[in-house]
C-alpha cells in the first residue's frame, strides 16, 4: 500500500506552513458520543456552569463540545507550537533491518522538548486559554513529572503562576524532574502538605503518608477553587486533552499523505488516553464516516489493564473521589498498580471516548508485560538511537510483535506507532532492568474483583 | 545582511539530499598549519606508526592531513546520521521578542539526539573507523559522561565493544548516566579502578581517591594498548574530531544559504574546542581564503580561562602525562577547575587548531562567570523552551550579551551561535542555581601562574 521506499527519507518533517491549523473533534463524527462527566453529589451530568469553576471557560466549551470537528488553534499557541514541532514521523529504517521484516515501521516521535513528551501539545492550549482568561495561574497535580514539567514550560511562557503537587515520593526520588519544574519557575509541592486542608487532614490521619496521584489531585483541586484567579488544569483523561494532541495524529496523517503511504496499523501506548485519542484521532475519523479502514491498537500494562481486563462503568476519576464521574473502562478509583511496575501508564481508567470506540469494537487493545517492554525499549534504543520513556516502549513492544508477524507471513504491512517521549529521567527503572532485577506481576482476578467491587452503582 | 524575516521559519531543517556529503577539513586552508602532537619520550612529531598504536589507522590518517580540504563521510556513517541529523537551526523570535533586539538571533541546536549533545557526530565516524578495521572494541574515558554516552550509542550500533573509564565521583554522583551508557551495552568502570596497572598504582598511593579525568585517560589508554583487537578513542581536542564535528558548521552554512543570510557574528562553547571547531570550519574557511569576514567568538567559563589567560605553548594533554604533547593554548596540565565550577568546559588546554587561528587573531575568545551563565540558560529556557547544557550555556550568555549591545546601537546584525545540547542530566547544577547557592569563582594571577610553572620546556 506503500509509496516506493527509495523516495522516502529517514525522517519527514512537514514544512511550518504544512502545519495544522485546526485540532480534530473526534467526537464530531462519533454517532454514539462519549457519556457525559456527573457532578458526584448529584449523579447528573455536570454543567458550563459546575465546570467553570474548576476549569477555564474556554476549556470548559471544548470538554462540552461533541458537533464542531474541527476547532481553530490559536495563533499565539500555534507560533509556541513552531518552537518544537513538526515533531517527525520517522521511518525505522534500521529496525526492519535489524528484525529483518517486510513490515514498514513508522513511529512520530513527540519526545524532542524539554518536558520529554507530548504533554506539551495540551499544556500550552490549557496555559492560553487561561492567560486569555486573565487568570492568575494554574494548578496541578504530577506523579513521574511529564505534565507538571510540561505545565511548567507552558506557564513560564505565558508568565503565569504555576503550582504543582507531586507525589511526596517522587518529589523525593525524582529531585531532577522536580528542578526543572522550578528552573521553569513553578513552585512545586511535596504532597499531601500542609498548605491545604485535604493535605493536613490526610497527614493528620497518616503521619508518614509518601503520597498518592489521587491525594494530589484532591490538593490541587483545592488550591485552585479556593484561590481567585485559579483554575485547576488536567494532563490526559480528559476530552478537551485528546482534543489538544490531535495535532500528532494530524501531523502524522499529512506526513504520511505527502508520500502517498496509508498504513494498515497504527499503534499506541494507553494510560488516560491522551497520547492514543491524539494520533489515532483523524484515521478513527476516516473510519468512523465509512472513508477507510484501519487496525487500531491500544497497549496498555498487564499490570494495570483497564480496557483489557477493566470495565465499561461510570466511575470517579480520583482516587480521593472528590472529582465527577467519568463512563470509562476502569479497574476502579481504588485500584492502584503493583510496586513492583516501573513502567508508567498507572492510571485505573481511561479516557471516556476510547473507552466508547473501543467498546463499539472500533479498536484494540493488549496488554504487555514490564520485563518485555524493557527489552523492546533497550533494542530500539540500540538499533534506533533514541532511548524511549517506558510509557512509549509498550508501543514499540507491539509494534515488534506486528512486524514479527508480517516476518512470519511475509506481509508489507504498514506499521505505525506513537513515540510519545524520551527515558532520560527514568534511568531508576532502566537500572533495575539493566541489573536483571525488573520482574513481572499480573493481578489476579481476585485483586481485580476487589477494585472492581467498589464501583460506585450507577444507572446507564 | 539577511533576508526577509517573513520567510524565514522558525526552524529551518535540511532535506536529507541537502545534507553534507563530505566533511570539511579546515587545517587545508591555513597558511600556518597547527603544530604537530610531539611524542613525549623523544619530543619528536608523532609519527602516523606511533600513534596507530594508540588509535585506527583510518583516523591517523586524518589527525595527520592537513592539505585535503574535503573529504567523503562514508555511507555508513551517512545512514547513522540521517537518523538525527539534520539537526535544526533555529530563529530564536521568542527571545529576540524577549530581549526586545533589532538583532536577528539563530542557533543550530545539537541536542536532539539520546547522547544530548554534538559528541555524537565524531563518535559515529570514530566507531566505524574501528569496526571497518576488525576491531573488538575501543577504550575511553569520560566525565559528565556525555561523550561516554555517545561513544556507547555509536559502538552498540556497530556491534563493538565500549570500555568507559567513568571518573569515579561521577560514576557515584551521577548514576543516569551511566545507566544509559549501560542500556547500550558498554561497560561502565568507575575510575581509578583495580583493571588497570596504572589504576592499582593510583589506589595504592591514593587508597580513598574519588578519580580524575587525567588519571580516567590513563586507565583507556593503557586498556586499549595492552589488549588485542583495542584502540583508544578521544571526543574532543583533537584534529579528526574537528573534522567530523565540522558537520555541525557545514549543515549550519547550508541551511543559512537557502534563506540568503550571512551572519556577523558566530559564537560557541570552548572546551576541547570540538564543537566551536566544527560549527565555525566553513565560515573559518570563507575567512582564511579571504571570501569573506566574520566576527568568531569562544566562550570560556571564568574559572577554566584557556584562551583568555593561558598560554600558547607546548604541554600535555592529559594530567597523567603519559600523551603526546600539543602545542595549544593551555593553563598547565596540572590546572584543575575550582571544586566550585559546575558549568563544563573543564579542560585545561585547548585543540591546537583553534589555538593556532586564535593566536592569529583569526577569532576572538571571552570568559564568563557561571552565575552569569546559568542566569542565560534560565532565561533561555523559559523563553525559548528547550533547558540548555551548562557548556552550551556559556555561547548563549555572549549571544544575548551580543544582542543587547545590538539593542543599544540598533544595529540588526545576525548571530548564530552553537547549543551544543540539553542538561537534562545537569539537574545537580540547576539545583545549586535554583537554591541561590551558586557563586563565581575567578582563579588568581598566582594560581594559574603556579600551574604554568608546570609546562614542559620545549623549544618551538
Amino acid at each position: 500500500m506503500s509509496a516506493d521506499n527509495m523516495q522516502i527519507p529517514y525522517k519527514i518533517y512537514l514544512e511550518e506552513k504544512e502545519m495544522p491549523r485546526q485540532w480534530y473533534n473526534v467526537r464530531a463524527d462519533m454517532k454514539n458520543k462519549p457519556a457525559p462527566l456527573l457532578n458526584p453529589a448529584t449523579l447528573q451530568p455536570m454543567t458550563a456552569q459546575e465546570l467553570g469553576n474548576v476549569f477555564c471557560d474556554e476549556l470548559v466549551k471544548q470538554e462540552l463540545d461533541d458537533s464542531n470537528a474541527y476547532i481553530d488553534i490559536p495563533a499565539e499557541i500555534l507560533d509556541f507550537y513552531k518552537m518544537y514541532r513538526p515533531s517527525p514521523l520517522v521511518r525505522a529504517y534500521c529496525l526492519e533491518k535489524k528484525l529483518q521484516t517486510p513490515a514498514k515501521i513508522y513511529y512520530k516521535f513527540e519526545g524532542n522538548n524539554t518536558s520529554g513528551s507530548h504533554k506539551l501539545n495540551s499544556a500550552i492550549a490549557q496555559a492560553y486559554y487561561a492567560k486569555k482568561q486573565g487568570l492568575k495561574g494554574v494548578t496541578t497535580e504530577t506523579g513521574a513529572g511529564q505534565w507538571g514539567t510540561a505545565l511548567s514550560m507552558a506557564c513560564s511562557y505565558f508568565e503565569l503562576d504555576c503550582k504543582v503537587f507531586m507525589v511526596k515520593v517522587s518529589y523525593e526520588q525524582k529531585p531532577f524532574r522536580r528542578e526543572v519544574m522550578r528552573t521553569y519557575g513553578a513552585s512545586v509541592t511535596p504532597s499531601p502538605s500542609e498548605t491545604t486542608q485535604v493535605g493536613r487532614k490526610i497527614l493528620a490521619e497518616h503521619p508518614g503518608t509518601t503520597g498518592s496521584l489521587g491525594c494530589a489531585i484532591s490538593e490541587a483541586v483545592e488550591a485552585a477553587t479556593c484561590q481567585e484567579g485559579y483554575r485547576y488544569v488536567l494532563g490526559s483523561v480528559l476530552n478537551q486533552v485528546l482534543l489538544h494532541q490531535s495535532v500528532i495524529g494530524l501531523e502524522t496523517k499529512a506526513a504520511l499523505d505527502k508520500y502517498g503511504i496509508v498504513p494498515d496499523i497504527i499503534i499506541g501506548c494507553a494510560g488516560g488516553g491522551s497520547n492514543l485519542g491524539g494520533l489515532i484521532s483523524p484515521f478513527m475519523g476516516e473510519k468512523l464516516r465509512g472513508e477507510r479502514d484501519y487496525r487500531i491498537i491500544a497497549v496498555e500494562p498487564a499490570s494495570c489493564p483497564s480496557f483489557t481486563r477493566g470495565r465499561y462503568a461510570y466511575d470517579f476519576c480520583d482516587t480521593g473521589r472528590v472529582c465527577p464521574l467519568s463512563k470509562m473502562y476502569t479497574l476502579g478509583s481504588g485500584f492502584i498498580p503493583s510496586a513492583n511496575h516501573a513502567g508508567g501508564l498507572r492510571y485505573h481508567g481511561m479516557s471516556s471516548t476510547l473507552s466508547q470506540l473501543y467498546d463499539e469494537g472500533l479498536m484494540e487493545a493488549r496488554s504487555v508485560e514490564q520485563t518485555a517492554v524493557f527489552r523492546a525499549a533497550e533494542e530500539f534504543a540500540r538499533i534506533e538511537g533514541i532511548l524511549p520513556a517506558p510509557e512509549s516502549a509498550h508501543a514499540i513492544c507491539a509494534a515488534i510483535d506486528e512486524a514479527m508477524k508480517c516476518k512470519e507471513t511475509g506481509e508489507e504491512k504498514t506499521i505505525v506507532f506513537g513515540l510519545t517521549g524520551t527515558g532520560y529521567f527514568d534511568m531508576v527503572a532502566y537500572e533495575k532492568y539493566n541489573n536483571g532485577e525488573m520482574t513481572d506481576y499480573i493481578p489476579t482476578d481476585a485483586e481485580l474483583e476487589a477494585g472492581l467491587a467498589g464501583l460506585p452503582v450507577i444507572e446507564n
